[in-house]
């Protein structure tokens, strides 16, 4: 056993040269220079407290305050705040501060895993919007405005509603009617931005959700922009919010925040605001090399005219493979050239670029594409649907957190009501949540992912966890 | 304006040479050194996310898991955690995962704003053990054991305590009976022992709260070892908490962690496994300074012969200053011979360190309180006590929380119920919390505080958010 397991783990990572695809937006280390470098230069040292003249975060009233106003000025908002715990904490945040115990709320089936566990600590009553599939992809990519507007509709009485705007592939929904008609129904709009810190850098990116006049946006700033993992910004843009996400914000951050994450939510707010234009020419660099590889014949790259009334995001991509062709070959190939994606699937890999990538960079992966003989590929793709059942809820998501819970084996689950979420990476969007029953097309689904050894969340030695049965 | 305020304030801090007496233990950068040198010196590469082979915080099955299994075999207990989100994270986990609404608990009045949110947000109704007062020191130094004993017995029906150990002073309660009386009536048992993460190093520190028979104890990675700012440990020691604690764990730490964060606590982890001989250097060090210091005829550092029932970390010191001595002159006396120290109330100061502090600095330290003319540190002393009055708790403080609230003056409050706490740094200990009724003496208390320039949360523009009154 390694005495120094992460530690060496990391090393051994860093020692190689990547071009780097995935996040954080920095593209390990090469996204802090010019005017932060002899900070960046020195980060370990800059790891201090709140000393005097070093402001708290908690309570700013100096640098910290200065750069949170500058923030707020450069997005739009009301107030904004820089998160050291992840745009995970702003979805808890957003959502304990817009709703109250019992409230009715509208979310996204796919929503990340946190603005489920704020529906469930926050005791709301959600109402599902699900994804269509994609049968070319085979995942959802994309949520209907249509089915937006109705939910909207058919609940006026709820009191908000939650979406993911952009996901994971890079699809920003059109935002402005179903805004303009939650806000006629005086609902509340969150809008988990976690994927588009960068929008506001450029007209080719889709719009940002604060001027269109979402209440809450959260953006993670790692994910795109020059700042270190686990940054995010909260934006309020509801002044009677305001006083409530001021306490939350206490709630879900550590009041020992790392000055690491904090200096680095400064510089990318900076770098965003100085050089922005370093976001078109990136984009420029991703339409280049996307037609390059499109012409290849083989790869098929996620273009804005297939989504439905969504916007896309240029400086991503989802490839999409043929049929019969392994995304994990591929992924193994890449790996060893060197190339660092984001993410695969059975079909799909998604990479996620910054203006920290360079044109040469982006040359290699067209390159290393372009040499690829299809035909080592071929052969066992796992052939999965990425679409959902829709399990029935019998219980809130907090009843059945709270119940007392019994471990069973997943094969004689069928029927009971699950006590945990279970969820599959790729791509980590629960498939039943606490308070759903197991039904055979879930608990099929869910056999069948295991076969296939894929990751599970919430099963563990072939066991989960449901609501203890009560004799009746 | 500053264009990059929160970048250039640490970047001129960092260009200064100073003997570090403050959070956190690595003390500058000094403490990433020896066998984890060539990570810490490229730590920004490290700032990766879950690639294949670096495992998931969130769903650890490989480097990670190796890593927080030797932490738990360290420290004894039967499952340990890293978190990203500071100890912060580990009291609302702990307190999440420990009890149900509505439940009864005894708490430390003197605990971390955290504790509190867990309170509130957990919807417990607390008990409050309060601590003596220290007329020498001008505070509450420590807790009575027979107090603790006694809150124990005088609510049998209570789910669980909740303790600090040790405390901001060093002093850490002796825990055997108070544990064995818990036992006794069935409650679960949390240590809030942010600042005893080094105790399992030496003999010659108080004992680890999990060899007594704690059920959940809480480290600050940062605050005493070499590990990065935000940084903490969550020791589990009871087999029917963890699969909750495995639940709440996601719900307060990002789904993004910092590798730098884990890293710095795998290398800590192992610096104390390895090294822990520093510590009992590290203590003869600081036995020999505050023998010389004390021997100046003017300082006084806390001895443990003055604590009741409480045992005293040896890494820090409590400096007690002579009375019409000003503590806060005494600080910019050091600041200007680059010493930063911990913490300065009226009266006292606190000096942390760790085995990164060396020899030197230890003696610089003895030579500039030797020089300093005593009568240039008299005059305007901030007299307050800091004994807080007791005000009545009229609603829960989670009902409290969740009213409507009003805006008002804070002359204008006597007689009303507080919606959010008002607390003071330093200390930073709450003196009203959200459902307590605003009586005069913590009025006053308050209005004295203020006249003297005391940093407050809770007051903006001397105003305050009280529970709306209803008419009757």
């Amino acid at each position: 056993m390694d005495r120094l397991p992460l530690v060496n783990g990391l090393l051994k990572y860093i020692n190689k040269e990547h071009s780097y695809f995935a996040m954080p937006g920095h593209k390990m280390g090469k996204g802090f220079r010019g005017d932060a470098a002899s900070l960046f230069n020195d980060i370990l040292k800059a790891d201090v407290t709140e000393l005097p003249g070093l402001d708290n975060l908690h309570n700013p009233d100096g640098i910290i305050k200065e750069a949170e106003e500058r923030l707020s000025a450069l997005y739009g908002s009301k107030k904004s705040y820089f998160l050291v715990n992840g745009s995970t904490s702003g979805n808890m945040i957003a959502i304990f501060s817009s709703f109250k115990e019992g409230d009715k709320v509208i979310a996204e089936r796919s929503c990340h895993t946190s603005i489920f566990n704020g529906i469930i600590l926050r005791k709301l009553n959600p109402v599902y919007i699900y994804q269509d599939f994609d049968n070319r992809y085979n995942l959802g990519i994309e949520l209907s405005e249509q089915n937006v507007l109705n939910a909207i509709r058919e609940n006026p009485d709820a009191k908000g509603i939650i979406l993911t705007s952009p996901n994971y592939y890079g699809a920003a929904i059109n935002l402005e009617n179903i805004i303009k008609e939650a806000k006629l129904h005086k609902m509340t709009v969150i809008i988990d931005g976690a994927h588009g810190a960068h929008f506001i850098a450029s007209n080719n990116l889709p719009a940002s959700p604060i001027s269109i006049g979402a209440d809450i946006v959260i953006n993670s700033a790692h994910k795109t922009l020059p700042a270190l993992t686990q940054s995010a910004y909260l934006h309020v843009n509801n002044e009677s919010l305001i006083s409530k996400a001021d306490f939350y914000f206490h709630v879900f951050n550590s009041t020992s925040p790392s000055y690491l994450l904090m200096a680095s939510m400064d510089y990318s707010r900076y770098y965003l605001e100085r050089y922005k234009t370093e976001w078109d020419r990136l984009i420029e660099r991703c339409d280049r090399t996307r037609a390059k590889i499109e012409s290849l014949g083989i790869y098929h790259i996620l273009d804005e005219k297939e989504l439905f009334n969504s916007k896309l995001d240029r400086t991503r991509y989802l490839i999409n493979l043929p049929s019969q062709v392994s995304a994990y070959k591929l992924k193994d190939i890449l790996l060893k050239s060197s190339i660092e994606i984001e993410y695969n699937d059975c079909n799909n890999l998604i990479l996620i670029f910054s203006p920290f990538n360079t044109e040469e960079e982006l040359d290699k992966l067209y390159e290393v594409l372009k040499g690829i003989d299809i035909n080592s590929l071929k052969g066992s793709t796992i052939k999965i649907k990425y679409k959902f059942p829709k399990p029935k809820q019998v219980l809130s998501p907090y009843e059945a957190s709270e119940q007392k819970g019994e471990t069973i084996l997943l094969k004689d689950s069928l029927n009971r009501v699950l006590k945990r979420a279970i969820a599959f990476y790729p791509p980590g969007i629960p498939c039943i949540l606490p308070g759903e029953l197991m039904d055979i097309d879930t608990l099929n689904m869910i056999e069948y992912y295991k076969e296939n050894k894929i990751d599970a969340l919430g099963i563990q030695d072939d066991k989960i966890e449901v609501v203890l049965e009560r004799k009746i």
